[in-house]
């Protein structure tokens, strides 16, 4: 109801009966005019306590009057006052600071003209900053949300019928078992006041931000819808309930984040359940095992080849028991299906989220907005660059992103390279137990690479930012499309490289034992454990995860922000009671140029999209990860809120219809997750090799004897000469024959160490179960997709409905009209075939227009 | 301009001098209201020359004035002249007809009241037939455009600059390249007169039809116009120019129709080029191709197993040196080449077509129309289905889906059976010459399955249609999508499952020597020719292309027409001048009346589908594939034209602004197209299996020995007892050891006969093969998408730019209404600040509407 937008907010306080402080509420200094937008500026004399409130501002006059009373009215008004002083300063200061007085007079005028109205408050509370308080008044809102065709509700009104289905019933049954996640809030709480918001002059506002003639714009807080969002981010997650009211306050770019954060993490409660299914079914038939129970038992006694050359010696099998018992859980057939699950799951988001999203569209009444969006564009474009101007911005940004991407393959083979002269080192030095030489090194270079890739994401930021600015994109969409893109490459690069490494190539590029492949001078390249990568790759993903979340949230996000609130206590030495009296003794706008700014929603979402290709890359190797991402989100969703209410200045409201490129990166990522999935277990886990034994190996079709089938012989007198163990009786005996993982033929083959067939038939078996996983994956997923409708069929129907009542009620009102209209004149009709027969037929071809005629 | 819209066509007639026949024009008898719509109905009394004509219609007076007028006027104009003769009538005939006129009756009455004018007409020329001509009076015409929102060009008009870029440039040459394949035209012709089409009452039409009320409905075909699409379909292509006339006169649907079959025989020009190329390049280097240069040099002197049990002997390699140097002209690495650039080609394809609807779109100002088109949904929805009563039909249709598919495998096998039966016989009998033998079976096999292949065709459509009725789909849209998929898959199964198994089946199923495999009794699984199964590939699918081409379009389209107008033209025995005459004196309803039903683009659309199946699908076997289509899409184009506007009644213009499901089926088959391209090269050709050779066991690095390496060795005392040859000295001299096209160990391997290790090598690279290029070109597919924008950027700049326009013009008359209202009275405006600071502030929050205060 148009009649409740405007209650000014002072009267709910009275009504509240709780004191009232009249410099908080948001108003010009009459009280009544509510203050929009703020602007502000550095003065130059921050000593003199000066306040000045020029009240102009009214477009029903033509431009041409405008900008001739405006211009009288200002001089006469305002500049006298000032006149002797800044007349004075002004010789003195420079030439520049006159210029950027000169811009923002010119731009106040053109503001002025557009009907918005203004309250200059150069207040010392503050000091050096000046502000500029914008009112928008009703009629300048009408004019703007007409042209930006904002829909609003009509007097007609109908009633929707509640479907009463089988998906009714359980998303219904899914939402009380997921009740507890979001706590309970009357869902009957009163719609709190709502205001229109526009988008403004933003182009303008930017470019004359980064001219530095104003140094920030913001619209300002309303503490009586923060009081209430702060209550829901205290107690309740944005997830079904608080949506409505975040897109009130904050528009619908912001509605809709929370809007997918909330889809999202709900979506990764199934997955997060599945995925613990599947550790546990691990867990339970870890001692079933055979593989790793033949390993485990002494009975079997192998051998095998030394893990480095001189200082490592032979070692049993039996040694490896520990890993090998650990690796099961993650490698078990358990994975194979949860793969091909979180696949079809990606897909279900996706469409869930179109879903929602269209619903969203409907009910805040962006259906047919979508073109709107592109009179935002080709605002910069009047500099017209040619494909030749562009040229070397894009071969720099080329350049600079494959040399970055390098960056990081570099860091990751350093860290490698660390890895194995610390190894080596460390065997060299002592005989201590090997396994804890192995977590030591394991776990400092998790730790080093999660290090270098907290740095590197706060360096390729500012890399991405950099090359986005020199490749001057026409639109502002533009750029932010362009600068999301780089910063998606080139963070995603930066996580995933060393979780790449870890599952495709390490220990495929070892050689074999005499002759090894050697880097740097002589390092052997690193090999893994016995059964499969697949461990160490879970290690260094359970630790990416929680480390990057742990240091990114808490220390980044609740942390920094915390401390710096500490530092500048500390400097302005006054105990928390003078400050708060402080606080209460400031202006709105003063309290809200204190809070940080808002910087978009970039970082939020790039932040979720690495976890969500975390959660869907690399699924096969790590069943816990949903888990994890659930849980961090359920954190990340109350922090994200808080933020946005109480630590960020509130950001313009933003319309948007959708979430743009991130739904683009997302639908690439949960492609790339098909075939990366399909990779990992046919190359990395040990689920192929297994099949193959069992299926064309065994000799009793059981797993009995996989183990030694993966092992190839070596003769220890094929050393090459100075790489043979320093110490070969280090196990009590005299070893001839040494084992290693790999499928190769004997010494006393006619080709020895040669690749096997049986290398080739693994190999082959491999390759054949990518093609049909990835091929089946994508079927699947395209069949969901397509069997799934986007729109849901309620939202369509009510569409429809809609549209029906539309035509009626117009059809009606012209109805009306046209019986009026032959009551009062019976003859200047437009085409009555009455008249046709009586008077001669006259030609069809009548100079009537469209408008005229109906 | 809108005056130009309705000049009558009759003056046109004049101003030609040309001789003007009254009953010639589309006119009710007064000649001048134009009849927009026929309906046929049958009558009763063929012999009672009758002519009436109730002229009643006007919707300017509100319904229930109309109704009781309506029902008045027609009792006491046309009831009192038939009373007495139907109703005499009446008591002999039954109460169906009765039923039927009372349902005429009432229709009528209903669309005499939406304003339409109706005309009886039950004249003899066709007896037995009542004409029902409607007329669209302009008002009406204007408030059924409002409510589709139909977009009119305003007075403003503004200047489009040509863009002068490379794109441009490498247009106009592509356009003249292409210039002798759509002849010339004046570009400059005047535009026809243009008339407002509207879909009319589409739903209730279909429904009467059904009923069996009306016999049929049609709007008529306007001479005026057909003389020009005439000249144009005998001299022009619609590749370019004649599209809009198309639009302009059938309708958007058919005119998309042809926009699109014009864009892809113009995309066909490339592909077909390339694919000539290519061919060429295999008949260039079939003299330098080592492995049929090996096969045909005698001096090898390879001695191959019996081709089959008993009746065959031995044979030498070099006798099949013609085939195998036929196959290179297929099986080259330029196919390899070809089938990447065909698969980018698809993309491009529809990326090209996606702009170029976008164009249109623009052109004909469908932008914004999207969401009108649901209008038309939900309107059979009255009948409410639940899941379970629809389960029983959705169940038939996957069982009868799946048996017709089963139906296609059996018949399939059937002609392999015949083939190796037949093969068999001819062995059995003579001893003359194999290839000839061959050659025979081939193209008989081809000529059955292509007979098989265009019988079930119709087949399959009608089932089809049956199953489509059987779900009793919610919306016409619906029925349509759901039949044109379920027509889709059969008639794709049906056309491509020869082709799927001469590709993939065809000599992989064979056995060995000493271990054949048998199907039904004693018949051995056929072998390929030594080079591969891809040559017999090609043929099948040359026969496919051009013989259902050359029935499908010759025989069907345009033989059985001309056949049934001479059958006509016997029946009724007239010479041709009499006819002339007759037909100069029949009314233009009458005309077309004889003409064929308009039975809806599918059709049309299908042949292409399954024609852009075979140009994607298999073009690695068959690059001339791409110049097959194209050759028949050059006369398709010009059969299609001349049948629409000569052969058919001419359809109700239907709005749409894409091609609808088609262009997901068009998407569909070019991601398989993908994978079955990856598959033939790597599995039906000997691309990798070479590439294997030369790269891991050839001695030198060269082809040489490739064709012994795919030779293996049998011992032919391992023959089954009872399948060694008749004629074991045919040869001339004793055979020991004869060999066979496998990767098996040799007879004195300590594993004979089992897969060798080679086999497993080429196993893998063939798999790895179709990863990698699966994944490359999805790449790059993906790449291609993303890098060309879905709306071409002179359309999207000047979407833009009428956008600013509209506001501006907008913001101008606000301005120009603002300025009078103040003139007028200065008191009562929305919001004037001055005068909120002379009066005491008031809240804002005053009960305005949004439409009271702008």
């Amino acid at each position: 109801e148009p009649e409740g937008k405007y209650t000014p907010m002072k009267n709910l306080y009275a009504e509240d009966g709780s004191p009232v402080y009249p410099r908080q509420g948001p108003y010009f200094s009459d009280g009544q005019r509510r203050v929009d937008y703020v602007l502000t500026y550095q003065i130059q004399k921050p000593n003199s306590i000066r306040r000045q409130s020029s009240r102009f501002g009214d477009n029903n006059f033509i431009r041409r009057l405008w900008r001739s009373l405006n211009i009288r009215s200002r001089r006469a008004e305002a500049q006298p006052k000032e006149d002797p002083e800044i007349a004075a300063q002004d010789q003195r200061t420079d030439y520049h600071e006159d210029d950027k007085r000169f811009r923002r007079e010119e731009f106040e005028e053109n503001i002025l003209e557009t009907g918005l109205e203004l309250e200059m408050d150069e207040r010392t509370n503050i000091p050096g900053i000046g502000f500029m308080k914008v009112h928008a008044p009703w009629n300048v809102l009408c004019r703007e949300a007409e042209f930006m065709k904002l829909k609003m509700p009509t007097k007609k009104n109908y009633e929707v019928k509640q479907g009463s289905n089988l998906v009714e019933k359980i998303r219904l049954f899914i939402h009380k078992v997921t009740a507890p996640l979001h706590p309970k809030v009357d869902p009957n709480r009163p719609q709190t006041v709502k205001f229109l918001s526009h988008p403004f002059s933003r182009e303008k506002q930017h470019l004359l931000l980064a001219n530095g003639v104003y140094t920030s714009a913001y619209p300002l807080h309303d503490v009586s819808i923060t009081i209430t969002l702060k209550f829901d981010v205290v107690n309740v997650s944005p997830l079904t309930f608080g949506i409505s009211s975040y897109r009130k306050y904050f528009g619908e770019k912001v509605g809709l984040y929370f809007a997918w954060l909330g889809v999202y993490t709900q979506m990764l409660i199934p997955a997060a359940i599945v995925g613990v299914i599947v550790f546990l079914y691990g867990c339970a038939t870890v001692d079933d095992n055979i593989p790793s129970m033949e390993i485990c038992d002494p009975r079997h006694n192998i051998t095998m080849c030394p893990l480095c050359d001189r200082a490592c010696s032979y070692w049993k099998l039996v040694t490896a028991c520990g890993t090998a018992r650990a690796s099961h859980l993650f490698d078990n057939p358990a994975t194979v299906f949860f793969s091909i699950f979180m696949a079809l799951w990606a897909v279900l988001f996706m469409e869930h989220w179109k879903r929602r999203q269209m619903r969203l569209n409907y009910i805040w009444d962006l259906t047919g907005f979508g073109e709107e969006e592109e009179r935002e564009e080709s605002e910069k474009a009047k500099v017209k660059l040619t494909c030749t101007d562009r040229l070397p911005a894009y071969l720099t940004t080329v350049v600079t992103m494959v040399f970055m991407i390098l960056v990081t393959f570099a860091i990751v083979f350093g860290v490698i390279l660390y890895r194995i002269s610390i190894k080596a080192a460390l065997h060299m030095s002592t005989y201590s137990d090997q396994s804890n030489i192995r977590a030591t090194v394991k776990g400092t270079a998790a730790v080093i690479n999660l290090v270098v890739i907290i740095i590197l994401d706060e360096v390729y930021a500012a890399i991405a930012r950099w090359l986005t600015a020199l490749e001057v994109p026409k639109t502002d969409k533009s750029f932010e499309d362009r600068l999301i893109f780089k910063t998606f490459i080139l963070k995603f690069a930066n996580a995933f490289t060393p979780i790449v490494y870890l599952a495709f190539f390490r220990g495929r590029l070892v050689g074999r034992p005499g002759n090894y492949l050697y880097v740097v001078g002589s390092y052997r390249m690193e090999e893994c454990a016995h059964a499969g990568c697949l461990m160490e790759l879970c290690i260094q993903l359970c630790i990416t995860m929680l480390g990057k979340q742990l240091i990114q949230n808490n220390l980044f996000e609740i942390g920094i922000p915390k401390l710096k609130k500490l530092l500048r206590r500390r400097k302005s030495d006054l105990d928390s009671k003078q400050e708060e009296e402080l606080n209460r003794s400031l202006y709105r706008h003063e309290k809200d140029h204190i809070l940080g700014p808002f910087v978009g929603l970039s970082p939020e979402y790039m932040e979720m999209i690495i976890q969500f290709g975390m959660v869907t890359l690399f699924v096969a190797s790590f069943p816990l990860a949903p888990l994890f991402a659930l849980l961090n989100n359920i954190i990340e969703i109350r922090l994200d809120a808080k933020k946005f209410v109480m630590e960020l200045r509130r950001p313009i409201a933003a319309k948007a219809k959708d979430i743009g490129i991130w739904y683009n990166l997302l639908r690439g990522l949960s492609k790339v997750a098909v075939i990366v999935n399909a990779f990992v277990i046919s190359f990395t886990s040990d689920f192929i090799p297994r099949l193959v034994y069992q299926y064309m190996f065994s000799v009793d079709g059981t797993m009995h004897g996989f183990v030694d089938h993966t092992l190839s012989y070596f003769n220890v007198s094929d050393f090459q000469p100075g790489t043979d163990p320093l110490q070969p009786m280090h196990l009590g005996y005299r070893v001839d024959i040494c084992r290693y993982k790999d499928y190769r033929e004997p010494p006393w083959a006619s080709t020895p160490y040669e690749l096997s067939k049986e290398f080739w038939v693994v190999l082959a078996a491999r390759l054949a179960f990518v093609v049909v996983f990835q091929n089946v994956v994508m079927l699947m997923s395209d069949f969901v997709d397509w069997l799934i409708p986007d729109i849901p069929k309620d939202i369509s129907l009510q569409i429809h409905k809609e549209k029906i009542l539309m035509v009626e009620l117009f059809m009606k009102e012209e109805q009306g009209k046209r019986l009026a209209a032959r009551e009062n004149h019976n003859q200047d009709n437009c085409n009555s075939p009455s008249s046709a027969n009586q008077s001669p037929p006259r030609p069809r071809s009548r100079p009537v227009s469209h408008a005229n005629c109906c």
